[in-house]
C-alpha cells in the first residue's frame, strides 16, 4: 500500500499548493495526469470550500469520472452547490447508470431542471433506469448496449461499431435480439476479431448465455459474476426482452458493498457507514445496538439479583459469569459468521443444511469438551474442590453446543424467510445468548447449592 | 436466490440418477449443457466414490473447468487419487494460473511425474509462476499473454490474432514491448475493432499503463482493480520486464477472500474454514481463539476476587459486571470493524488518521453520553437511590470513549508495522477490554465503597 499512498500523497501536495499559488497552468498541468478515482480522492481530502474550484479546473472528462467515483456524501452535497446547467454538463459524459446514481443524489427540487437540459437519449435511458430499486439489477445495469439483429453478418457488426461506437471501452459483448427485442444470443467483442468476417451472428452467437431479470437482487447478480467468471451479463425483463447490460467493475463495488454490510451487521453499526462523516448520523447508526446490549446488561443483572441468595451464599459463582457469557458470545460468532459467509458467496446449497449443522455440532463436541476440561481443571486447582469446577464445567459445556448450533441455524432460518442472515451475527444474538446462558448458568448452580456449598 | 437453487438440485437430481442407472448415454447428456462451475457443485455435493467416475465421464474441457473450480480440499482431494496422466490430460486445456494452483495441490512426490507430461510452453510458464507466493500478483498472475512490437500495425495484431490465438476469451489486452521485454504500452482488445488498421502499435496504446509488480500483496492489486474499474492488468518484475498479466475473474475471488479473512478474523475461526470440512481442523483453527477467552474470562473471575471485599459488601456491584463488559466490547467491536473495511477497500489514507480518530472519539462522545444517561436513569429507578447509577454511569461513559479510541487506533497501528489490521476486531481485543472494564470498573467503585454503601 505504501508505494501508492506516497504517490497519492504526492499527487495531493501538487494540487493543494497549486489551487493555493493560483497557478491556473500549473493546476491543470497537476490534473492532467490524474484518473478519476485520484481526482475523486483528492476531492475528498481537500475541505469544502476547494471542491468547486477544483472541480471546476478539471477537464470535463475528468470532471465527470470523478464526480461518479466520490462517496455518495461528497458527490451529494458537491451537487447541491452546483447549477443545473453545469450538473447536466458533468453527467453528459458518463454512461446511463452512473448518470442515474448522480441523479439519485441531486435534490429533488433540481432534479427536474437537470433532466430537461440533458440528451433526449440520456433522458430515455436515465428515466428507465429511475424505476428499479438500486439494489436491484435493474438499478446496477447500463442501458449502452450494442444489438443487432439475426442475419447480418461479423463484418456487418464490426462496421457498425466503426462507424456508432468511438467508445467501445464499456462494451463488452454483442447481443443478438429479434423484432420483440427479444434477446436470443450474445458474442463477446473480442470474438469478432477472429471469426470469419462473413459469417452471420446467430452462427456464432453464444445461443444459451446467462442472463438476470431486472429485479434480480444485487447480491445475487454478484453470485453469478463470481460463479460463472464473467466479464458482463445481459439484463431481461420479465417477458424476456433485454433490458440492459451490467458489467464486472459494477460488480466489484457490490461484492465490496456487500461483504461491508455483513461487516457492520456482525459489528451492530448499522448500515451507511462508509461515506459517512457527521459524528450525529454515525452515533444515530450505532446506537440501536449499544442499546440492545444495554438493556441486555440490565435484565444480565435483573437475573442475578434474582439468584441473589445463591450468589451471596457462594460469591464465587458470580466471578464466573463473565467467562461464561463470553464464551457462548464467542463460539455463536464462530459458527454463524461462517454460516453468513457461505451463505452470502454462494458456497452452500440448501442440500447442505444438513451436513453443515452436522459439522458445527461435531466441532461443538470438541471445543466444549475442550474447553469445559481446562475450566474444570483451573477451578478445581485454584478452589483446591472439584465441585464448583464440575458445575462450571457442565454448563459451560452446554451453553458452547447450543450457542455454537443456534449460530449456525439462524442464518439459514432467516436466509429460508427471505432476511439478511447477516443479523444472525449481530449483537441481538449475543445479547440473547449472554442472557440465557446466565440464566442457566445460575439455575443449574442453584438446584446444586448445598451440594457446592458442602464443599470445603 | 431460489430460482438457482432450484435449477441447481434439478441438475444434481440428474445426474445422481443417470450415475446409478449406469447409463452413460443419458449422463453425457445431463453434462452437456453443465458450466464448470455447476459440475464443480454437482461432484462437492457427490460422495466421494462418485467423484472419479462422474469426472471421467465429463469431456476434457468440462472436467478441467471443475477441477479448477472446486473448493480445495475436493480438488487436493481427487487430484491424490488420479494418475499422472490423467492429471496432465486435465491440466492441458487451463490457463496457466489454474494449472499452477492444481500443481500446488497434488501430493509433493508426484509432482515432477506431471510436470514431465505437460507440454514444454505449460511447463516453463508453471515453473515460472511456482515461484511466487500465493498471495502475491506473481501468485495469481497467468502467463497468456498476447505481446506485439513496436512498429507493427493493427492489421498485423489482428493477422496475429487470428492466426495465433483461437481462445480469445482470456486475453483482454495487447502489450507492447521492446526487444528486453520492458512493457511500453497497453491496447485493449476491442480497441483493435475501432482503430484504423494501418496504424502502428506505439500510436494508439495507452503508453502509460497501469501495473503492479510481481511481488505486490494480492490485497493491494485487488484495491487497484477496483479504484480504476480494470478489466485486466499488466504484471511487471523489478526491471520493468513483462512478468504476466491478472484478469478481473481472478480478483473478484481474492476480494471474497480477503472479506471472509477479515470476517473469520473478526470472528475468531482463524483462516481455512470456508472449504474445510474435517470438524478436527475446523476445532484446531477455532480453539486458540475460544483458549484465549477462557483465559481472559478466568483473569476476570481474578479480579473479581481481588475485590472481594468490595462485592460483599455491595453485591449489586457483580450484577453490572457483564453490561461493562459487554459494551466495552460492543463499541470496540464498531469503531474497528468500520476502520480495518476501510483500510482493506482502500477507502482511507494516512493523511486521513487524524480525521478518523477525530470521528470516532466524536461518535463515542455522543453515545457515550446517552448509554451512561440511560444506565444512570435505571439503576436509580431500580435502587431508589442515584449513587450506583452515578458510578455506573460515569464508568460506563470511560469505558466507551477509551473502548472506541482503541478500536479506531489499533487496525492503524497494526496497518503501519504491516500486521493485518483485521486482528483488531479478533476475540484478544474483546477479552483485553473486558479484563480492562472489570479492574476500572471495580477500582473505581472500591474507591468510592463507602459512599456508594452509605446510600439506603
Amino acid at each position: 500500500m505504501e508505494e501508492r499512498e506516497e504517490r497519492f500523497e504526492h499527487m495531493l501536495e501538487l494540487v493543494r499548493s497549486t489551487l493555493e499559488s493560483g497557478d491556473p497552468a500549473r493546476l491543470r498541468g497537476a490534473l492532467s495526469e490524474m484518473r478519476g478515482a485520484d481526482a475523486a480522492d483528492v476531492l475528498a481530502a481537500l475541505p469544502e470550500e476547494q471542491h468547486l474550484p477544483l472541480l471546476r479546473a478539471m477537464d470535463r472528462e475528468l470532471a465527470s469520472d470523478a464526480l461518479a467515483m466520490l462517496d455518495e456524501g461528497i458527490a451529494r452535497q458537491i451537487l447541491s452547490r452546483l447549477g443545473a446547467d453545469e450538473i447536466a454538463d458533468l453527467l453528459d459524459p458518463l454512461p446511463s447508470d452512473d448518470q442515474t446514481d448522480l441523479i439519485n443524489l441531486i435534490p429533488p427540487e433540481h432534479v427536474p431542471a437537470v433532466l430537461r437540459r440533458i440528451s433526449r437519449e440520456d433522458y430515455e435511458d436515465v428515466a428507465e433506469l429511475l424505476k428499479f430499486d438500486e439494489e436491484t439489477a435493474g438499478g446496477i445495469m447500463a442501458r449502452e448496449i450494442l444489438t443487432v439483429r439475426r442475419g447480418l453478418t461479423i463484418q456487418d457488426v464490426i462496421d457498425t461499431i466503426r462507424k456508432e461506437f468511438k467508445d467501445v471501452d464499456h462494451i463488452q459483448s454483442v447481443y443478438v435480439i429479434d423484432a420483440n427485442e427479444t434477446l436470443l444470443g450474445t458474442i463477446p467483442l473480442v470474438h469478432l476479431l477472429v471469426e470469419d468476417p462473413g459469417r452471420r451472428v446467430e452462427e456464432v452467437m453464444d445461443a444459451d448465455p446467462l442472463t438476470v431479470k431486472v429485479d434480480t437482487d444485487q447480491e445475487e447478480v454478484a453470485a453469478v459474476f463470481s460463479r460463472y467468471d464473467l466479464y458482463s451479463l445481459p439484463v431481461v425483463d420479465e417477458s424476456g426482452r433485454l433490458a440492459g447490460r451490467i458489467t464486472v467493475d459494477d460488480i466489484i463495488d457490490v461484492i465490496e458493498e456487500e461483504a461491508n454490510e455483513d461487516i457492520t451487521m456482525m459489528a451492530g453499526t448499522g448500515d451507511e457507514e462508509f461515506w459517512e462523516r457527521s459524528p450525529l448520523r454515525l452515533s444515530r447508526a450505532r446506537l440501536p445496538w449499544l442499546l440492545t446490549g444495554l438493556f441486555g446488561g440490565i435484565t444480565s443483572a435483573l437475573v442475578m439479583n434474582h439468584f441473589k441468595a445463591s450468589i451471596e451464599s457462594v460469591l464465587a459463582l458470580a466471578f464466573f459469569v463473565p467467562v461464561i457469557t463470553a464464551m457462548g458470545g464467542n463460539v455463536g460468532i464462530q459458527s454463524s459468521a461462517i454460516v453468513v459467509r457461505e451463505l452470502a458467496t454462494g458456497g452452500i446449497s440448501i442440500v447442505q443444511t444438513g451436513s453443515k449443522l452436522l459439522r458445527e455440532l461435531k466441532v461443538a463436541l470438541i471445543n466444549g469438551a475442550v474447553i469445559a476440561s481446562v475450566l474444570l481443571g483451573i477451578v478445581w486447582l485454584w478452589r483446591g474442590d472439584p465441585k464448583l469446577g464440575l458445575l462450571l464445567g457442565t454448563c459451560m459445556f452446554a451453553i458452547i453446543l447450543w450457542a455454537t448450533v443456534l449460530g449456525a441455524l439462524i442464518p439459514m432460518l432467516l436466509k429460508r424467510v427471505n432476511i439478511d442472515p447477516a443479523l444472525a451475527t449481530g449483537p441481538f444474538i449475543t445479547t440473547f445468548n449472554d442472557i440465557l446462558g446466565i440464566v442457566f448458568y445460575l439455575g443449574i448452580a442453584t438446584l446444586f447449592l448445598d451440594w457446592i456449598g458442602r464443599g470445603p
